[in-house]
């Protein structure tokens, strides 16, 4: 149903890189340029090039983009402001899509939240997160995407550690009488890619802009 | 905040009818028109009324708002075919809200449903609602209000009869990867008076129409 | 089923005080004593006494239970360490019965998290509770006694506070791949209520002792 | 801390064959004999035989466990009558553990539903489970291995099917006025390989008989 297309990945060894692969494989679109610590491959200009690294390949990755003159996927986590800044300026050029969370559940997650918001503004708000007890930080960086929602008021938010739970986010809106409750639980790194290919598929016939995955969804 | 008002109110003596009473009274709002079997009072002009009554009282009521010209929020369940018309007949001249749920949380959940749905048509939809021991239809009235955004597709529904739960509804987007949940407890009847409050002052300076309970909260 | 006895009852006026009066009066016990700040009766001689009262009334209870001999159910929170120490100095004469908590459910929880905890020694784990808006102290006294049972380990506790809940808590144990939780509800005070009839079913026939709730389930 | 050991694997390269692999290399046990349809190997005799193939192997594995004179963990589903007789029969001269589920956190789930039960033998039950969409059979083993606790009783039980959830249970215990419910939630396969690990510890130095993974977990 959906087209296929060439694409080019940056970080290719890496969890998701692999996860991206593994999908992208299945959905018949075919890896024709990569590059990771590992080694990589060119053997056609991508349609879209996907980066999933690290902030330190940055430059490179831009090199490839204005390179291949090629739409990006950015989902590269941690970039700093100066890097946030020379995506948007290359966006004039190309089609650049930027997020630190391309579950597309997380993304229907905050919509809700945001009209639940508006429609229920004297309710209490309580957000749990739950993650493997690997996890370090507290609260997620979702949990704090979902904070920003509620901007200038404070959120209590409960971080709760646990055997090797991908990641639950709930959201609590409590009225005198009930209780509405959002939810989102990954169950798969798989998830991730699946939103990095609607991404993709998203850019693939724009001209160019700056892109959040929210603009992609909805 | 709110602004004050003169109210009556018909099937005062039923629990529904006495919750509306305690709410409409912390507000500092004015009873001033009663009926019910224990008997009424008469001391004044509602500027709104409000039946939570039975069907058999329909006729009544409707005699009460032609009389004051009168708003009306009708509360009533069960009502046939034949009273949903004169109700939308009556709306010409007065406004009208009429709705089987006043509870305000049920209408976001209905709202947030029916978005997700839109932007998650692939994913797999499971219906949960939990209610006391003593309620014998399945699925509840609410959750066929679900099932109706779902329209022409067939959603699996699980009813729970649990101890004396007043009233659980869960909607699950289930992806591969990822799963998204909408829930809503009712804690109280409550929750229904303070609905039924937002219609009343939704409909205080309404010339007339007729509006449902999601009018009244979107 | 269960034998018919006369109870009486002081601390008759407080909200669980009246919850126990309409479900004792629903098994057909008799209330033949009573004692609160709105006055009381004295019809006969008690076979029990419940106090669900406050400490300052402490001394007063014990006189009546020395006076009818009688044994008692002691629900009143937050006693000094003198006073638990005079109830059991009486329990000598009487059964005395002893609790924070007269939830059933909430006895069954303590006891399947000892288990749990005791099988699954290396396993994560976390303690929820969620309760109104309005409870002030953090964390809820019911948690703290699941926090007992892991006694020498510090133990995560997160604490919600939503609406009008009445008390959830969910202890959750995770291990890598799967997770274990065990969680109670509260939807009314009535389940107390039940909670101390069966304690006072249990001392009916005692001679004397001092007991916990734990002591009247298991 | 655990000692190690020589092990033997029938179905090694099924999908819990190669997580046994994983999580006996993990702890450093070492495998010295397999069979599988890709083939297998034979470097020394094995301490302990664990079985996770298919009822058609059966023979077979009978066959090494005589040849080994070898402790069997039998992990293969749908055996018949006949073949678990055989089991119980080969258990005088070796130690066998047989179960359809090696989570340890299912057999404590049972476990506490059996204390639950008898504590609460008036309160309403509701048993959940949820899988994947690709699942068919409803309900699920587990859920019918929970069903056998409430022997005479008929237990009302919904099944969901989402996205691709390994699976989940709960079991609620619904009184007037609280509700208890247990829940586990398996996140990976890896859980059903620690579980046969613990098996295998179990057998290691017992001379013969026969036994359930509950009788290794408790």
């Amino acid at each position: 149903m959906a087209e296929k297309f060439k694409y080019g990945l940056i970080g290719s060894s890496g969890r998701l890189g692999e996860e991206v692969k593994s999908v992208f494989d299945e959905y018949k679109n075919q890896l024709v340029f990569s590059y990771s610590l590992e080694g990589g491959i060119r053997k056609d200009i991508p349609e879209v090039i996907i980066d999933c690294s690290l902030p330190e390949v940055f430059e490179r990755s831009i090199a490839y983009v204005k390179e291949f003159d090629s739409p990006l996927i950015m989902a590269t986590t941690g970039l700093s402001n100066e890097q946030l800044q020379i995506l948007k300026n290359i966006s004039n050029s190309v089609p650049v899509v930027q997020s630190y969370n391309y579950s597309i559940g997380i993304q229907i997650l905050l919509k809700l939240v945001s009209i639940a918001k508006e429609k229920l503004p004297d309710w209490d708000v309580e957000i749990e997160e739950t993650h493997h007890r690997f996890k370090k930080d507290k609260p997620s960086g979702t949990a704090k995407m979902i904070q920003k929602i509620f901007e200038g008021k404070e959120i209590s938010t409960s971080s709760l550690r646990l055997g090797n739970i991908p990641g639950d986010h709930i959201v609590h809106f409590g009225g005198l009488g009930e209780v509405l409750s959002i939810k989102h639980s990954a169950t798969s790194r798989r998830t991730f890619a699946e939103g990095i290919l609607k991404a993709a598929e998203f850019v693939l016939h724009k001209k160019n802009g700056f892109f959040t995955f929210t603009d992609v969804i909805f």
